[in-house]
């Protein structure tokens, strides 16, 4: 499938002669696409997007569009249930009506880089009240979570020779390619939350080599939890610095939404703290927060953030009212767990199998690409419920799940029937399994 | 500066122990940022962002906040002269209402990545208009403009084993990015707009390599402009595909502001075509377009693209609405390129040097560093005009200059206003290189 095959040169062409277009045979790439596309599909890890339009005001209801072509596109109800907006911040009216002020006020985008005309009084507000959020002395954003990782990650491993960065075996992709984009730098990769396979590492590390430990709080597809303090307490044992990433649990956890850094009272241990504003705060893009001289650095020396639009200003007024609501309210946390635990509950009582986090995640094991899909498939045909499949390379093979996000706008109704619903199709599967077997 | 220092372990912690916080003298890192930034400020290289609040109603008027402690924060008008919301379409009536209907519909977020549940009619119906603005099968959004290069370079050029890529030198950071993130692929660069030199280095590449020309049609720092079609030509006659960047084109140029590749006639010679929602069409994120397969394959490739939370309703909605206006009315463009004429005519009438370029963009060389951040403070501080001061990195060394970008809502009188002071400060500052000479 990855075999190149000989790249024949286009017959007789000069210069600004026009050749009939692209031909899809030509180049050995377009092939290889096909091919590639072909082996994802046998292997059941085609994805189709689900076109799915959020009702704001009857979240965690959407639109599920069928007919798109119409006008207004038809379309039916379904209840989600694997959205990140965990506490629906993001059809809060107050956090929509920021953006829209900001909007009339400013117009659509930012119009420019940071540098360019891009930075709104927003921006700096937004970058303060993060910092504070966490403790920290500066904050800076970047468009996405992804890039915020991304673009930290790898400024940080370039800037000194030898860089030894430690990373978490179920660490995110994001991070993962700021890690891999550092040239020079080396990866050691740990067990995951294996402190004692930690610090074995970073004992068996030259001593001078400047030393990264990276991290997250919430692993958002096992749903579980590290140790940020025993983490950060080997980290500093050996000398090395820390980077956790909280994209799974800004919002959600601590007194004011700080994070589990937040909750556990150690947030002071951690050198850089990465979040998101589109998930626990419903809103979109990505921020580090971290000493002022560090985050002076990356703001002059980071490509992905210099050379890049600054975030619309009405993006930046709504995570700001987000930000600020859900640290001085802590209601809409207490009922996500409690809406988590009475999920669960039910889950138990039907006999249905889910995978016990310390989290609020609950994913339901299905352990096979096909099967999960066709689960996930019935869910929205028979029932107007929607869980996104999770087949590989998110998750290992054999360990194919949905991935369940209760959250406080989902009502006892909602959970009788998704629990009806999986008791169904998980039984009807597995009666096929056994017919199989 | 960049020395590593003894990294010494922290005295005597246990696992869980309470250390006192970070001791910004502890690691290395610490130092290695403060020092890096003493030499940035040394090199006049330190970068303030200057907080201008784009004012809707009266772009290019932005609101140049002066006490941001105040409330309701304090400022002054300036006019801007540095944004890159070339046409202002982000401030177009239509284009807000388009982005405030779907917060009201959807919220402020899109809540999830593209897979799980963030992919809404909007986005499917703008990646099938931004493909047929530029006569391509499919498209696909990202985050932004530079995601869109660094993600589907690097994920082309990991594809297959021995890609070479034919980079042109001025190309931009985030194609950049891209190219030296795929590891395993040769980067060749070329001189910037050299046909001449880019044949001699595919002709001596291995005939049976991959091979891919990567370049742009609007050079946004010289503003000079590539021929499309004897370099999509050439690489036809070496067997590369071709990826195209038309940020700074789209909405621009061509009769429906395709770019560039729509003006020439060329658009079906390129193979991808990279572009920006976040200049020409006033709002954000980025995207590519090219054959169906080849989307396909980023799409299902591309972790940039993958595991990073989908562009807000509202955001895609208002691009959309701008995309389509941008497509049917020329006369912003018409009017553009009216007032760069105009605008050079009334610099070319004072005296004043201008780089001479044939596209929208009007740099001011400077040629020092301090110079240009100072001739940049007085514009704002004694005329209320802004001009971002372009320094290295992001031109050469010597290169140093404003970039100025005027479009249809610059007035005859904004003109006159900035050629009287650009003339008053070129000249005093003349005076004070004469008088050091």
């Amino acid at each position: 499938m990855t075999a190149v095959r000989t790249c024949e040169p286009a017959a007789a062409s000069q210069e600004n002669d026009r050749v009939p277009s692209i031909d899809a045979g030509r180049h050995p790439f377009y092939r290889f696409c096909r091919e590639s596309l072909d082996g994802i599909r046998e292997q059941g890890r085609y994805r189709r997007f689900t076109p799915l339009a959020r009702q704001a005001d009857r979240y965690p209801v959407y639109d599920h569009v069928t007919v798109p072509a119409a006008e207004p596109p038809v379309g039916r109800e379904v209840v989600v249930w694997s959205a990140n907006d965990y506490l629906g911040m993001g059809v809060e009216p107050a956090v929509a009506e920021a953006a829209i002020a900001a909007i009339r006020e400013h117009g659509a985008g930012a119009g420019g880089t940071r540098n360019i005309a891009g930075t709104s009084p927003l921006h700096a507000a937004l970058e303060a009240e993060l910092a504070d959020l966490h403790g920290k002395e500066a904050g800076l954003l970047f468009v996405s979570g992804y890039v915020s990782n991304q673009a930290s990650l790898q400024t940080i491993l370039t800037s000194m020779p030898g860089w030894i960065c430690f990373s978490d075996r179920q660490n995110h992709a994001s991070m993962i390619a700021g890690i891999k984009g550092a040239r020079g730098a080396t990866c050691v990769i740990y067990e995951h939350n294996d402190l004692a396979d930690l610090e074995a590492k970073l004992a068996a590390a030259p001593k001078d080599a400047p030393k990264l430990v990276a991290f997250e709080s919430v692993y958002s597809m096992d749903g579980d939890v590290s140790d940020i303090g025993a983490t950060c307490a080997l980290a500093r044992k050996y000398g090395a610095i820390t980077y956790l990433d909280e994209v799974h649990a800004v919002g959600l956890y601590g007194s004011q939404g700080g994070g589990v850094a937040e909750r556990d009272g150690v947030a002071d241990q951690v050198d850089i703290i990465e979040g998101t504003l589109a998930k626990g705060f419903g809103v979109h893009g990505g921020y580090v927060t971290g000493s002022a001289e560090l985050i002076d650095y990356l703001r002059c020396a980071a490509s992905g953030f210099i050379f890049t639009t600054a975030l619309p200003p009405s993006v930046v007024a709504a995570a700001l009212a987000s930000v600020r609501m859900v640290r001085r309210e802590g209601w809409r946390r207490e009922k996500m767990f409690e809406r988590v635990a009475t999920f669960r509950a039910k889950l138990s009582a039907a006999g249905i199998p889910f995978m016990p986090t310390p989290s609020h995640i609950v994913p339901i094991p299905v352990g096979d690409a096909d099967r999960c899909n066709e689960i996930s498939r019935r869910l929205l045909a028979d029932f107007g419920l929607y869980a996104t499949p999770i087949n590989y390379p998110t998750v290992p093979r054999g360990t194919e799940r949905l991935r369940l996000t209760p959250g406080p706008h989902h009502t006892d109704e909602m959970m009788d029937e998704m629990v009806s619903a999986l008791g169904v199709l998980l039984r009807i599967n597995a009666r096929h399994e056994d017919a199989a077997a």
